[in-house]
């Protein structure tokens, strides 16, 4: 996972010099310069060193729990039952309204806990879950918590277009407009976004609605990406490539032109399996397609308690090979270096001089591994800015 | 998981007491007998608390890795390529046969712990990678070493009917006669074999063949059990049933005559969703019309490196659910009461008095998480026999 390979670009008996939380040098280590032959030498034991892992789309943090409606839909329930019984995304936009920043943040952590128990280092956090300004702001109030409560770096997106809450079910522009915009202003002032999100599907929101959105935020300066083409092709894709998106995430049904615009706009395929896992989905993304493109491809948990409540991104990297057929060294590249694209962050995801020393280190005897194995964990360590954790 | 119920049997509230390794009483708090009340208690804090998990199909013994055989056909190698690079089911039975007793035992081991961490207090392991007399016999033995080495119980399966290795391509009859048979025998004498296990397939043995197995293993008084219509429906259910098998396990294309054979005989159906995974299948097992006859239905790993190389009887639990359309509750009756039916053991499975003190705890609110989640593992502690382990 170096800057130029598209492959594994492994080095064997490799040798990496860390420096005041960066790395300072990495190669064979028959070919480590003399200047730094006295400094302090930990031997890893020829086991493989990775970027930390980069889980680049979560709604991690969330209130209440789906296991009853999960399972009432296995028994026989059908969604008029489910929503009787006060299931679907409104009960858990309910239980997020019912939330304090407490309570989100100790539910989040055994999550975030559990993903970074297998490397991961870089961590983005959704809203979402409120559809009113208070509680959209306190999900991202609790998404910062966890950065200074764990050795991760957390990236928070401002989704608050995830989903019309039915007191505006008469009044969408009034939604986006008080709720939305509003609430990204103030949260934009806060501190508390680093990108701007939405999900573009006929059960959500237009392209032409995300179009006026996306435009705000770019007043802003801030960046956008998009949950796009996941059940239908609406042209998501295309207008967020047009609004210089970082990211369109899902992209089950992405065409042609979406794959040509964000070709065009350097723009992050970010395939999420495990939502395509638990809805039984039939239609894979254009895996071929994208990489024929020179789309660069991202892999993500999607971790939510709706349709991916997984928590594991070695699990994805099985499924990105499994179910979508993508190539190992691929798959690391989507939770490594496309991912850290996925986030704008051109200070890790590789590893490289310069760049941060966030690192995950495994008892494995080759990186194919990683992906190959199913419900294993083989981390032997993290390193979190030099630092181990 | 009591012994009359047919979903969870939940008790709220409960209390269990446990006396020289297995379950004296159990029942709701408030019912505990006053010959108890002096006994030390400890306090669970409101936790789940079931059977200790098992695990009744694996092929967690093996030599080697197969991880670059799963890359090289992501890259696109086909059957022939593959082969010719070492690959298939060859590549493990040349890496076992090569193995020492102790390499067996040490790459093993991280795959059993990781079931062990996730509250695994029983676990089967067949041989079938030797092939040949003296490593099918080894194999055996670093299984019943890890029943030593670890706190679990293990039961260890003949499979030498795993596949035909290519020393006797020309003679299927010798096989059966002086390695199946004889070693079973054998393995039989040094009390290394608890049942007798085949793949019945076109790739592999017939229900004839099995059937002459069957009958030996029937005059040494060990149970049977069969891989059968995985890929094709050859019968073998049927066949499997008369000769009373514990379980037929895989039947993805079991027929109506072979449901109501195993219903007659009382045979557990094993379902392996793993490899159903990993093989990409689309034809599901016929789980409600098993339910419906009446046939007791387990989920298990399939552990192997070929076809299911999955160390999670969690994530098992949720491709149930997720892959089979499984309830819940039967995905846990699945990995507890009715796995120890496929095993043979009266005396695990369930919380009743009497039994083994094997139990898991769980950090959860309700039963149906163990199912819903995908990759996150909520175990607060495991009880091996009545002791925290
Ligand atoms: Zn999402
Ligand atoms: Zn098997």
């Amino acid at each position: 996972m170096d800057e130029k390979s598209m492959g594994y670009g492994l080095v064997e008996a490799g040798c990496l010099v860390v420096d005041k939380g960066r790395i300072a040098w990495v190669g064979p280590e028959a070919d480590l310069p003399v200047s730094y032959a006295a400094a302090p030498r930990h031997d890893l034991g020829g086991r493989l060193v990775t970027p930390g892992l980069i889980d680049c789309h979560t709604h991690v943090v969330f209130g209440g729990d789906r296991a009853r409606e999960f399972e009432m839909r296995l028994e026989g329930a059908d969604y008029e039952e489910i929503a009787r019984a006060g299931g679907g995304i409104l009960s858990t936009v309910r239980a997020t309204r019912a939330a304090s920043e407490d309570d989100l943040d100790e539910t989040a952590l055994p999550r975030v806990d559990a993903l970074l128990a297998e490397g991961v280092t870089t961590l983005e956090i959704k809203s979402g879950y409120g559809l009113e300004l208070e509680t959209e702001l306190r999900m991202l109030r609790a998404a910062r918590r966890i950065g200074r409560e764990r050795k991760v770096s957390v990236v928070t997106t401002w989704l608050a277009a995830h989903a019309l809450p039915p007191e505006y079910a008469e009044d969408r522009a009034g939604y986006l407009r008080d709720v939305v915009i509003a609430g990204m202003e103030r949260a934009h002032d806060e501190g508390l976004i680093d990108a701007v999100d939405g999900f573009c599907e006929g059960i959500a929101f237009s392209p032409e609605e995300m179009a006026q959105i996306f435009d705000r935020a770019a007043a802003l300066g801030l960046p956008v990406k998009l949950h796009a083409e996941q059940l239908s092709d609406l042209g998501g894709a295309v207008m967020a490539a047009q609004h210089h998106a970082l990211s369109v995430d899902h992209l089950e049904y992405l065409g042609a032109d979406g794959i040509a615009a964000m070709a065009a706009s350097g723009t992050v395929a970010v395939l999420l399996p495990g939502a395509f896992y638990t809805l039984r989905e039939t239609q894979a993304p254009p895996v071929a397609a994208l990489r024929a493109a020179g789309v660069p491809i991202a892999l993500a948990t999607d971790c939510n308690p709706g349709t991916s409540p997984l928590t594991s991104l070695l699990l994805t990297m099985n499924m990105g090979a499994t179910l979508f057929r993508m190539m190992p060294s691929d798959c690391l590249s989507g939770i490594t270096r496309n991912a850290a694209r996925a986030l704008g962050l051109a200070d890790r995801g590789v590893i490289a001089p310069g760049l941060r020393a966030d690192l995950a280190i495994w008892d494995v005897t080759h990186p194919a591994e990683l992906s190959y194995r199913i419900g294993f964990n083989p981390l032997h360590a993290r390193i979190y800015g030099g630092e181990i954790v």
